[in-house]
């Protein structure tokens, strides 16, 4: 086959870079999300089988049980998934993404984004905050009561506020702009969160509800740096998504992991995942935590750094090492590193600190693996038992064979 | 005289350091700043006759009668002033701070800021966001009917959101926390103005007043980029005038301009202004515009410079040259110029590019002379003409005679 693989690779970039992905709506899973019903559940990364899940999974698995009334304890929510009774599929496989476990039940409230270039849709759920909550596993009575709260009241709530705005929320021109306020996008969310917040504020105002709850989620909101992740999330998958399916190409249009392996999915290798042992992340702790607490590395967030942001953008964020450890050179040299694995500087988001130079974008799994320069991820860490929560956040490599078995599996396509 | 100047120095500098300002209340400048009356207006800078003023101070002076209710027109307004009936005096010299033309009128509603460590406070005026707006000389209808709004609406707004916080709002942690998000807290105030939104929106909320009011006043506090500055402008009044009156310092505590003249004060030379003629900015304009357009320097939002934040923060914020002109290694470069002159490095802001390495803070008048190195400064820039209003943003040096000027009397005073 004669496949011009630059060219190949350019269009898939290209269309990364086109794809405006806005926030059209928040709504309920299982009226939403293609393929979704009532006895199925998304998770992170890649599929996993359920003796294989990490604790972290399997905690948030219980708690979305639980808080779906489908079961009532630990034993009684095993019971459905070892029986078949509930299925698990990874969120990718649904247009969605997740942070963390990723767990996406039917019920809950999740953010629709559309890309308004090319059409395509991405899901992902609300966001908890930090600390004790679903995504990192725990899932005592607070956490579901919390979760219960955004599903009852924030989520409708927002709803009605986008319902309302004058023009689509853009979330390509919200994270540009959050990048020259000292976020990444990925593990830093400050700005984007109180940009998010304060363009909603004024349209939430006007939301029916009352003023006690409209003021509780205006607070919890504009005090959760994380509140735009999932959002923000959703948005790269929809312009990762972009570039998929494009004939010999070698961009990676997806990076996730469920807690055990890390897959990827590559633009002109259609729907297969190449997965491989997760790594440990290397990073800060939370007090009263170390290294031995840490689960391997989890979540669907990996998005960011597929679509050219997070770690990718870390020279824009050298506030961020305070909380994933390293320096403000560290930050900017990840960057610059990821120079050497991808295929274009992005042409919406760009880093002030390198004279506006735009992100890296795309990345190639021959310079992957010629180089041996793998793509940098900026993470959270959860314990490694089912029930704790979020023990710290620090940086971490995908394994290079899954870049090694995805190029052997293009050679074996295409040559 | 036995003086040791490196320990009044320090003393000074320290003061500054230690003080921290919150915001404790906006109540009408007539019953807050001392020594303000029926027939007083505080503006910019050191005192100025009205036969020097300049096109943008004359427009807020009329401006600001009509909107009193004390002139009809700029005839009847300027009868007023040349007359005598009404006085102009500089808002320094009534422990208030303004930006651009700096005019405070006794109906006006101001930030009441108070150092909670020494116990001095400072006020300032509300933010009207950027364009045809009083501070920068216009005063048609549409300016004054914004400014009636802000001060019979939103004003009283915030005051009563303000009265219902836990906690007092600490302007020195909202600033610390908006130069790790890309501000420098005089020209770029993006993330502080959304960070101060996102604190007041849940209070606001619950304030009295309709919702379409509350969304108003969310929408105007959360698009003006600026919302912020003025209280900051009065954090940085109050810290700085905290390091004032230390015998023997040289630290510079006022930098302030009116437009024609740009004068400084320094801690161990009491009251005495020091004056020179301002100096010509140097930007972007805004389209239509071009130097040609452009009035001498103005306001007192130099007292954050005078702070250590502002242009001495700019490494800070490379992302603002997009809007004050110059390169990010122009940001950079800035700051680390600063140290020169500067006596100490900020304990409580820090710049994550340089390693968080704190702001050159404490102006010495010695290393100024010695060194040949002026403070620099960053600034919007007002049209020449009353009337008109903002044209651009820039950067801009003060005069070095009054560095000489003062260094000389502190020698007459102490040698």
């Amino acid at each position: 086959m004669n496949i011009n693989i630059d060219q190949a690779n350019r269009t898939a970039v290209e269309r990364m870079m086109a794809a405006r992905p806005v926030l059209k709506d928040i709504r309920p899973a299982r009226e939403v999300i293609p393929g979704m019903h009532d006895k199925l559940l998304l998770h992170a990364g890649p599929p996993i089988a359920w003796d294989k899940a990490s604790g972290p999974l399997r905690g948030a698995v219980i708690g979305a049980l639980i808080f779906e009334g489908l079961a009532t304890d630990e034993a009684t929510a095993e019971a459905l998934i070892t029986s078949g009774e509930v299925q698990l599929e990874p969120c990718h496989e649904h247009d969605a993404v997740g942070p963390m476990a990723g767990i996406i039940s039917p019920s809950m409230m999740v953010y629709v984004v559309q890309n308004v270039t090319h059409g395509n849709v991405a899901y992902s759920n609300l966001n908890e905050g930090y600390g004790k909550v679903l995504r990192y596993g725990a899932y005592s009575p607070d956490v579901l009561a919390k979760l219960r709260w955004m599903n009852d009241v924030m989520g409708p709530m927002l709803a009605e506020a986008l319902a309302m705005m004058p023009d689509d929320l853009d979330i390509r021109a919200l994270l540009a702009e959050a990048l020259h306020m000292g976020d990444e996008g990925h593990n830093r969310n400050k700005a984007g969160s109180i940009l998010y917040t304060a363009k909603l504020a004024p349209l939430l105002v006007q939301a029916s509800g009352s003023m006690a709850d409209k003021s509780a989620v205006l607070k919890f909101l504009g005090e959760n740096a994380l509140s735009v992740l999932n959002p923000v999330m959703a948005g790269c998958k929809a312009m990762a998504h972009a570039g998929h399916g494009v004939e010999g190409s070698t961009i990676m249009t997806i990076m996730a992991r469920n807690g055990t392996e890390l897959g990827i999915k590559v633009s002109g290798l259609g729907g297969r995942w190449f997965t491989g042992p997760v790594g440990q992340p290397d990073g800060l702790y939370f007090p009263g935590f170390t290294a031995e607490d840490a689960n391997g590395d989890i979540g669907d967030s990996t998005i960011t750094e597929t679509a050219g942001i997070g770690a990718f953008a870390m020279a824009s964020a050298p506030a961020i090492v305070t909380f994933i450890s390293g320096t403000p050179e560290l930050a900017i040299n990840t960057t610059l590193s990821m120079y050497e694995i991808t295929t274009a500087e992005h042409t919406a988001f760009t880093i002030p600190a390198l004279g506006f130079r735009g992100t890296p974008v795309g990345v190639d799994i021959r310079k992957v693996v010629e180089l041996g320069v793998r793509p940098q991820i900026n993470t959270g860490i959860a314990h490694k038992n089912a029930g704790v929560g979020q023990v710290g956040a620090g940086l971490v490599l995908p394994p290079m064979n899954v870049f090694e078995d995805a190029l052997v599996a293009w050679a074996e396509m295409y040559l």
